[in-house]
């Protein structure tokens, strides 16, 4: 079940849900069997296929409970793989696994390959971080399919208002005309920004061994004329196995990490300043804007509350924080992996990536269904008009001509440069929605 | 299940998830309807004695899926429970209710006065701001058992270390001798003062009706001399029911719940120090402390990390950013219910006292199973004689006497406030242990 | 001269300023050397009545340059203080100091007892957090007094407009009737529990030495009967003399800190609720509030901007970020001086304390000056009747009674709480306004 | 005076000081005059080159004065300006100004085209924001400068410790060997993924008038067959003329102002990262690392304390909180320029960027004098032979090989990547380092 307390968490679905990151790390421990039997490095019968099957409820239910006692969940979940591949008891498994029963010296009875070879050369942060990485993937994905759709939907609003007139307002007072399309250009240029942050962040997989050094795969790789060599190979197979980048390790340096927070708290940036427009403009006295379906009240059956705008504010004033936690996490990951700062990573990204998930479809939602009351623009532009044309008289004398028809400046002509930054971002493809990448 | 990327969230149980708000949030709403029926505004068929069993897990699911259509879960809450008492389907549940069906003008067949009551008077933050202070009192109850635990199990290391030397350090650098006891004697002043903090927190109930004028209730009441009297006496009565203080509304002076965050950091910070200190002083070349069971490595058969300090530091890293928040949320508080800021409050509330009370019982671990090595401790303070001395034999060129055989200070006399403190917090009757309060 | 980005900050003159935390710095060694003569530790010669004469701006510049060397000002003011003692070139000083030149081995000409027990037994931390202390105390008076005022305007405005009646808002929109008494009544209840916050903090001395132990102090007063005794004397001589609360070292146990950032943002907090009240309530369109005088603008000479609540909104949103940073560092503050949390406080706790208090009195110039447009507030609740009573005609019809003639509820009897708790805090003595406390 | 409660803030010497910012608000007027001119707008006798020689002493005491009445310092600054043209009272300045006075209908002898024309068409946020873009220009020069210097030093470190053996610690403790180089190449990528990120960033000047309209400037274009055309034309010439990036506006946009902020913080979390390694390797028990020039201590002779590393981490502590601040401006930024969001960034960007600049330069002495003391890494590393083995004999046993000689692992290889990277950036051409552009 969502958050009950976060309504719209619903949206984010299963993204980096603990269900989802099980399966993810599971997903790392399979891909990485495999890519050590591609390399010649393992046995072949050490390729499983189905590691997923093993996790059952009681394993799940274990790994909570057992997580703590080596302070993150790969630990026991190795540690309960291991027990299901030797086990053998599972019947429908049985079959896709290696049967090199016994064949080691010092494993019992039941063993198999996939059991002995199971996470070697990995450490509990290389799982962690890849499976992570691999979820966000899917985050960045729904981020830029919301900030896409938004450019899209902009475009249009921005398009049919770009000559209605309304007053632009400072420090919350009437300043000057302007039109709504200029101020929809402003929120489109908001979405472009993250946009095009977005564009730029890269998802490594983490693949360093105990230390970051790879010396476990170089060791289990001896027999070969460059073990180093295999590490790469097997580094590169593995991130493309999953879909990430191949990288060297990454343990203590952690711009991935801090990049991925701030982009995503530049999503919420620009939709808050959205939300907040659009919370004030459909104030009863002012009623320029409405949420096309704004949310009731439990109590009071007229309210049409800006329900959407409001929960996309609620989850910008939240998200900075969030980012700034990665951030002191990154200055202090000492030593090769740090004690504690590593460690909050974790569920502040998830929670930072879903908010912003959820928040970008509810404004997707917003645009798609606001309402433009331009005749209350134009009504209070009208009533304003003494106040908003004062500085034009001021500059008329100045110049010594009479003051022209109109005080709109150059909202035209303002409103191109986002709308051409638009086109641009349209016609890329969009990125793929495929269940395996957006899940 | 506990969050699988916080280890040790097992520990928090119930406290504050979903289940436990909504349950709250049900009995917030039933206590409501008993108040209101024994201030005689109500009829007594309204009072309804276990509204809990209309929550069905359909109700559950449909609750997130509609939650975000009012912005928060009380809406849809309402809506069901309404359906669930007018449908009268449930047979279980029938004999409980008042059998008032189709009494009133415009209710169908099935409608029964709790249907009718159900939530008459209240408004969504009424129910969830009580729910909320509902359940945060178990977790204040639960760090104020924390701390005194520790209270104790520092009091015992500060006895027992009060005269075991060792160096201190400034900058990492080691700085003059000191004792382990004075070391200690600064977390019990942590654990102390964190304690004291608490000990001011009120949780007040939120009953303001729509805006926090409570017109509705007084309207409820308007057969009676002195209506805004009964509000007060329902008011009350609420309060009472649900074992939290009575309050004027807080709709937005937000003070409750920045004191209760605030009141956890101070907590986390208080942890984090003895924390940090724990992972500084078992490194290997220093070994003075041990984690009496320190967690191990995927791949290292010899690590004995110090993996609840780990975890106590990892709180405390991120707690601070979320109070902030609540800070942020709170400065932001305008009309009688702000859009977004409220909104931001309840997750990070949740969030922040589940941490507080995970890292409390992790810190209670640590210190029960603390190994002091005080050969090592003797061993470093003696190799480094000369330099820790260097101080001191200005001091004695200075006064022109010999240094004396120690330097030591007033490390014995310094325990004895904190130690005094403690006795004094020792005293004190335990907080109520009952399963009621801390759920 | 004050921030030229921060307008307003004229308003916190010298407090907390380099000048003035300089001038406590010196405050503090005089003071220490006072202690340690009076106490029969030091020579009598030692005790200088005027350190603050050797503060010339050549060391004040130097100051600045040299602080790095060492981490903290503290170590370059005592080496410089010692040379200027030494020097004995400062002939209106030369007459007011101890003429024991030379009287010590290894002594050059022109040094005296104070050049030689300055600064002996203390640590560079004890100079600084006390000399935090010492402004802070200002600070802290300037807040309280700045609460005080905006009671006795709230109260008068609370009473003014008790039955004033305006709409209440929700979410931005228009909810149910009730009165702008009872909304000020509510900053009221911030201001008053912002208030209640500050009057538990606590300002203590820091005396520890060297690493929190007073051995320096013990080892100077190692021909006294009972040093540890004479380290409590001098301690508790030095807090009398400075005016604040005597205390055994919190080298690392911060909460002293971390409560006077969390103090003054609350005091923040509950001022930005009223600044966005006034901000939201003076928009052209609403126009029920306006800041007496408001602002300019550089181009428009029609506008009023509500400036002053911007400048205090505009401190709200940075003040809990900056508290976040000091629990922080409080939760990394390990060892017995530890490096780098330490050194982040000061300057944040400065930048914090400042801020409130700016924000404090542009929020009693505010709420002075505040107008308050009845005319609007009625216009604009009548013109909102049918959908504000909407919940009154439903209620009604549930009790089978007309709708009251009005819908206020208990807006009336709401105010009296705080309004008596006003009469409380009025009823103490005013916090002590002599130049010496607030500077 | 540089900030003393900041020690090494002498570093940033005048950079985004309130004389530099002063300058460059006075900088954005005269160039504004000079391109109206320049695009026949203004009569030529409004081109002045010295608004700067008007900035007298009493004009700065008026201006921090006078900055609260507007909200901001500029608009008194253009009242000042505007008196001191008008007063031609001083005659040095009289000689280099047009002396077309009494020329306007409604202006008094002594007025001047250049007093008339002053500040029309932009309003303070346009000054405000351009000057902080023109000061934060020289910050990105500084900061992109240090990190370059790193670059070459740590390609140095890396190259000459490639094959330095240590062991590599995790949580604390030891886990298997490692290289001191790869260790360095760790912190080389951060510096390097620091690097990247700021050169993305560009600074851009803001001119949009009382609202983002440009309305002033075209009524002042009037004259002109294109005046929209015209509009481009002075906002292009301003750019060019102050060394920044033609844009439209961005009053409420701000993600200009965000990426400033993550970008420096991206820095302080690399320069930290290494900071935190010194601190910790720099412990006396562990002895791998020192600084070059260790900081004493005020009572202590013998300690040597790793203040460089203590001053950047300090930075690193609340340079986050600051960013986000940032973050929660933008997403509160509504209407056309917001009611406190905006006003909260100026001194918060000062403070981000000043920090940084100093923990830049102080991490590059830093590293410039770092000693590495590779016989304790040696003797570490040997003490701990058996438990760092461990992984690799269990390795072995699996694979049925005897262990390796070593257990390096690609400790050599995943050097070359990073050293790559630094070959490339040292390969571009330095930033430019002219006064001009620094200051």
């Amino acid at each position: 079940m969502a958050d009950l307390l976060w309504p719209g968490d619903e949206r984010a679905g299963d993204l980096l849900s603990d269900d989802a990151l099980l399966a993810a790390m599971v997903d790392v421990e399979t891909a990485w069997l495999a890519a050590l039997v591609a390399a010649g490095v393992a046995p072949p019968g050490a390729d499983t296929h189905d590691l997923g099957a093993l996790v059952t409820p009681e394993v799940r239910r274990q790994l909570s409970a057992r997580s703590e006692d080596g302070g993150n969940p790969v630990m026991p979940l190795v540690a309960l793989l291991r027990d299901g591949l030797r086990d053998g008891l599972r019947d429908g498994l049985r079959d896709g696994l290696d049967d090199g029963l016994g064949d080691g010296p010092g494993d019992g009875p039941g063993d198999s390959d996939a059991a002995r070879w199971l996470h070697r050369g990995l450490t509990s942060q290389d799982v962690l971080d890849t499976a992570l990485m691999r979820c966000s993937r899917g985050a960045v994905t729904r981020l830029r399919l919301s900030l896409r759709a938004q450019v899209e939907v902009l475009s249009r609003i921005v398009e049919t208002h770009r000559t209605t007139p309304m007053v632009a307002r400072t420090l919350g007072q009437h300043a000057v005309p302007t039109t709504f399309g200029l101020k929809a250009a402003g929120w489109l240029t908001g979405v472009l920004d993250a946009y095009d942050d977005l564009a730029t962040l890269v998802l490594p997989v983490q693949v360093g061994g105990a230390a970051g050094t790879m010396a476990g795969t170089v060791e289990l790789a001896g027999g070969h004329p460059d073990p180093v060599h295999v590490v790469h190979e097997v580094s590169t197979d593995l991130a493309a196995r999953l879909g990430l980048v191949p990288s060297t390790p990454w343990h203590t340096s952690r711009a991935t990490i801090t990049r991925l927070g701030d982009g995503a708290v530049r999503c919420t940036d620009a939709w808050s300043r959205i939300a907040g427009d659009v919370i004030t403009l459909s104030r009863p006295e002012v009623g320029e804007l409405a949420e096309g379906t704004g949310g009731g009240s439990s109590t009071m059956p007229h309210k049409s509350n800006p329900v959407l705008s409001t929960l996309v504010r609620r989850a910008a004033l939240t998200t900075p924080q969030l980012a700034a936690t990665l951030h002191v996490a990154a200055a202090e990951a000492t030593d090769e992996r740090s004690a504690g700062p590593w460690h909050a990573e974790w569920s502040t990204l998830r929670t930072l990536l879903r908010r912003a998930v959820v928040a970008g479809e509810q404004t997707t939602d917003l645009l798609r269904g606001l309402q433009v009351h331009t005749d209350r623009m134009a009504s209070t532009l009208h009533a304003a008009y003494d106040d908003v044309r004062a500085e034009q008289r001021s500059l008329a004398d100045l110049v010594g001509r009479p003051a022209a028809a109109d005080y709109l400046g150059a909202t035209d002509a303002f409103v191109e440069a986002p709308l051409a930054r638009a086109v641009a971002v349209l016609a890329q493809p969009a990125p793929d929605q495929s269940p395996e990448e957006i899940r």
